[in-house]
């Protein structure tokens, strides 16, 4: 293997020499700007041999090649890169400069730094042309060697393409297009070019299997005041799909084909592009066509309608289900003593999914963390780490599914065995920032970020913290995270509005003994209209138990007492019918009512 | 009085049509973008005849001319310029344009729009400048007609100049100098002109008493790597005040030479000039000279030294004395039936006060509002408003001074008679707010944005709310109201830092009928550090009983009775010894503690 990466980088320096770049930056991303990476994509793993979800690559031409890898993957770097020639960069460490200064630090003026147009952010394009052409070094971005080079590099995603039929939709294509397209003229444009693979599937009505995970189609659209072209793989079109994106005026195009379209428009059109998500190539095809905003889809697509509503509370019931035989499941294999893996916990919450209706596949990776490893945030068990799940410890689960009627995310915490006064005390205080949101009421035009305090001070007043978000916003059918809405430290500015689905999950990570987390997902609604303005609210969608053997009730109020009661009688109202008499009496066991 | 409005207009006027100008805007402000302005900035006032302390005037050659007047004073404006030829502009209504879209609706291409540069940031003249030069209108910004059409314009404050000395101040002139050139280098800078009067009288540790309750020196202020200089009137600096100022390295000239001094300063100079505080005649003068950027100097201002705090904790107990002496009195006043106005209100504050030793001024005008007048925020008692306080409702009183040793800020609610249960039940919303924030640990970094939430929680779950700042910055010594760090819905970006004193003062108007507001000034201190990292913490420093008989236990939480009791009892251990055997039988009634 490590003789297959230094045999990669010779043939892109050889490649490099040929085209005149001094250094070229391969980055872990695709040209949608994605969370996650079909094969094709991996571009930087296959050179590196580094496996981390993030971390950008530069190579010079004449020596030396450079990994920057966050915290998360310093470890892991160090392990795969060891006798590459490529030398671990830990970002996020004071003394890392970042790749923009290093570069300026390493390289002469009248260099030549090569990036592929398509795989760089507008924003991120201009920053790195203006960081280095301050000190003279010239960005070139067309150098893109990756298929020159990759001479096995697989396809782009084959898979076929169906469509999100309206009734699990509750809005059409043609609907759709013109609330698009009344967006438009308000942001100074009359057409837009969409790289965002979830706002091309929101927008369409169509989904596919293109990214794991992520039910998503590879493509881009344009949507123009005549109609509009879907660039797409035509294999992955059938006859149904197109008939289907006709009513909307999507006609289609070879994927291949979206920036000499672009380029060929009239020159008078003005086609909205994102600056923080379409590629800086497409600004270079579009010229003076470009009108540089935000996302004219993010907001529509976040506000979810009533019919997404009814499915995504009917899919919490199948997936509540799902949880509730997972939990008896995995709680009576320990009791009883035979073995379980961390692997295999997350078999049993996919068996148990993939037995309910309209179960697509899962919305993540499945996160089951017991003892130590519930405490990296990030963790996701391989073979190597599998860890073996016993009584003695908590157990974190994080887990969701994309159903044909919604997305879920969920995460209990449960102990395996009696909790120490210790866990109980953390679990309770973690609970409490989690009841402060679900309880929270807000005037219109609050952000998450306001709210986000709410489910840290109590952890705070005791020196505590967990760094990660308090909530993200959650597709419908679609992308586990999205935006624009979060619950979290950084300011996002996006206000949260009424039909809006976003995660509540606080946490707190203890290094090298347990980790917690609480999450279930809330809907942003109407509270009430007073003197003082209108005032929304938040209503809780996930149905399942969390561990009542966690609870401190010493250290929590009347009310968060009464809220745990109450969300665990609507618990036991909306899944009891689903459930057999053993697991009815499990649930009813386990909902029992807390008191001080 | 609305004749001379109109032949002040005339002469306006004639003087635009010599000079080609063709619209004037006239704003309320100096040339330090001040929040109280001296007589002889108060050209908006004399011109318009209309005395609030916020709306811009526009003026064209050839008739018409508009006051953009905010809600406070749509009724204000509409009175007193009634038949002066001058239309009011109700800022803030969705149908009223903004004053730059209403100029490029009114005035043609072509058209010459006047401004002092002076008096516009360089913000404010930049955004100007490109609202205009889209549709073709020029933006003169060099056009001062006040000196020639008010013959008797008063002069610039005359008040001599005094040291704050080292042993209240706490750091030297050289030490500040120091510190402010080691955060120039940071920012890119060589020099700095700084045109902020609170932050030139803390660099210089000077005060006067050129802006009422703002005991600034009118000045601006230059430095540089070879010493610096004070441009002000050679009149108001005594010798003792020069010699001060040269153990700095800072000479004097006059106030008018400031422009001339940058014009000549080396072509390789860099100086820093604030983006939001400098005016844009500044850029003009300095050309390549100028680096835009922030304060250099409001981070340092805010954070406070050990003497500065020990003066500001021994100022509150002179505060807290003669908030005392001023509640017995009133209340005495009112229970016996005697006359007392909301005027007599302020008098009784500022007699108590000024017996204090090291006295200097009022920090604002005090707001004393008794029941529907509580509850207009920015209400300032007049001749004409001027209401009987009587029993039967509630008293605001918001209200503070400025000692050589600290500046104070103070809000007490207190009933006159028995309160009603709804006065009691917001009051303690209120109050759980302000404790709420007064017991807040939070890790480094956290903006008052952040928490803001904190305050206004418990009165959003009702309907209720605020729409002011829960809390701004406090100056030593200084003014009433600075950056860098608040506590507001807005995000301002600041963290808070130990050594910042910041108010907390949430708040609840009925309209109609009584105002609440719980005011203290809060320290940021350091709680502790554990795994997590570094927590923070506030210390109330204000000294005063809130009245017991608003308090609604039932509503209250068991730490937060006992927090309200703890402050009580640290009130009576810092006052009792400075009061007489009258004064402490009444405050041992007031602070005794509350039970459920």
């Amino acid at each position: 293997m490590k003789e297959d990466i230094s045999a990669r980088l010779d043939l892109l320096r050889q490649d490099m020499r040929k085209e005149g770049v001094d250094a070229v930056i391969i980055p872990q991303t695709d040209p949608h700007q994605g969370e996650y990476l079909a094969s094709h994509w991996q571009v930087r793993r296959w050179i590196s041999g580094f496996t981390g979800s993030a971390g950008d690559l530069l190579v010079a031409a004449d020596g030396g090649a450079w990994l920057w890898a966050d915290s998360r993957y310093w470890l892991q770097a160090a392990q795969q890169l060891e006798n590459t020639g490529i030398d671990v960069m830990e970002d996020g460490k004071p003394s890392t400069p970042s790749m923009i200064a290093f570069i300026c630090a390493t390289f002469k003026p009248g260099s030549v730094v090569g990036i592929d147009g398509m795989l760089f952010s507008i924003n991120a394009t201009k920053s790195l042309q203006q960081g280095l052409e301050k000190i003279g070094i010239k960005l070139k971005v067309d150098y893109a060697p990756a298929d020159r080079i990759w001479t096995d590099r697989p396809a782009l995603p084959q898979f076929e393409v169906f469509v999100h039929t309206d009734d699990l939709a509750g809005e059409s294509i043609s609907s759709k297009i013109e609330r698009v397209l009344a967006q438009l003229s308000e942001m100074g444009a009359d057409s837009v070019f969409i790289s965002d693979l979830a706002e091309i599937a929101w927008v369409l009505n169509i989904r596919s299997s293109d990214v794991s995970c992520n039910p998503v189609v590879t493509s881009f659209l344009y949507i123009g005041p005549g109609g509009g072209v879907l660039f797409v793989d035509p294999a992955k079109i059938t006859p149904e799909v197109a008939a289907h994106l006709a009513t909307g005026g999507i006609s289609c195009r070879p994927y291949t084909e979206a920036i000499e379209y672009l380029s060929q428009l009239p020159i008078d059109s003005k086609v909205l592009v994102s600056s923080a998500q379409s590629a800086g190539a497409l600004l270079t095809a579009l010229g003076e066509r470009a009108v540089e905003g935000g996302s004219a889809v993010s907001m529509l697509k976040a506000v979810k309608n009533n019919v997404q509503l009814e499915g995504v509370r009917n899919a919490m019931v199948r997936d509540g289900v799902a949880m509730v035989r997972s939990l008896i499941e995995i709680e009576r294999t320990v009791n009883e003593g035979r073995p379980l893996t961390e692997i295999g916990v997350a078999d049993i919450l996919l068996r148990h999914r993939k037995a309910g209706d309209r179960f697509f596949d899962l919305s993540f990776d499945t996160i089951a963390g017991y003892g130590p490893h519930g405490a990296i945030v990030h963790y996701s068990a391989t073979k190597e780490s599998d860890a073996d799940v016993t009584l003695g410890n908590l157990l974190l689960i994080d887990s969701g599914a994309n159903y044909l009627d919604g997305t879920t995310d969920i995460t209990r915490t449960i102990s395996l065995g009696k909790p120490s006064d210790a866990q109980r005390h953390d679990f309770t205080l973690v609970m409490k920032g989690h009841i402060a949101i679900a309880t929270a009421i807000y005037p219109e035009g609050t952000t998450g970020h306001q709210l986000d305090v709410l489910a840290r001070i109590n952890l705070w007043k005791e020196g505590l913290s967990y760094l990660h978000g308090t909530g993200h916003g959650v597709g419908h059918f679609l992308n586990v995270h999205e935006g624009p809405q979060s619950i979290r430290l950084n300011d996002t500015h996006a206000p949260l509005i009424p039909g809006m689905i976003t995660s509540n999950e606080p946490g707190l990570y203890r290094a090298g003994k347990y980790g917690i987390r609480c999450e279930n997902l809330v809907l942003t609604t109407d509270a009430f209209t007073t003197d003082f303005g209108h005032f929304l609210k938040f209503e809780t969608l996930t149905l399942c138990p969390f561990d009542l053997t966690l609870f401190d009730t010493s250290i929590m109020s009347d009310s968060e007492i009464e809220w745990v009661n109450n969300y665990h009688a609507m618990v036991c109202d909306r899944l009891l019918p689903h459930l057999n008499a053993d697991e009815q009496e499990w649930l009813l066991e386990k909902t029992k009512p807390l008191t001080k």
